[in-house]
């Protein structure tokens, strides 16, 4: 995968609610639960699309938080694919978050 | 629960192996796994225990590698309670590492 320019980064950005450029090669958002035991749930999804992706992100969970981080390591960057990942787990979020 | 002091800290640090003190009110320990879903099995059961403790410890999953870090927010600082914990995590690691 190519690594992506700024001004691509920048317009990916837009489309991708609620994620944040982070130290210029990592996109990060933070999801909110009702619950710790739904933070660990989406965890578990995002795990399962992470090994079909072969793409593993950065997790943290801070109780009814989840912080999910990405990046392409082979391409010293961000790419395409970290963000078609993002939009994933998103869709999960939607799906679990009630 | 009572906040213990430094003298009790470092004690029971001796007894907990591979955790480590942070910003003197954490203790922190790194678990290594074989592959990244074995990292989530035992995610999954550090929330089971987090929950029947009802004591939740910050959790991070960088691949294969998991990182717990607990404190006891009502004391502010830490107390026997997480290091009760921390020994749990330990014995669930023992048995899942494999």
């Amino acid at each position: 995968m190519v690594k992506l320019s700024e001004p691509q980064i920048e317009a990916r950005l837009e489309q991708a609610e609620g994620w944040k450029l982070e130290d210029s090669k990592w996109i990060m958002k933070k999801y909110r639960f009702r619950e710790f035991m739904a933070a660990i749930r989406f965890v578990d999804k995002v795990a399962v699309i992470a090994e079909r992706l072969n793409h593993h992100p950065f997790i943290s969970i801070d109780y009814k938080m989840v912080t999910i981080k990405i990046t392409s390591w082979s391409a010293g960057g961000l790419t395409e694919f970290d963000f078609t990942s993002a939009s994933e787990y998103d869709q999960v979020y939607e799906k679990t978050k009630v």
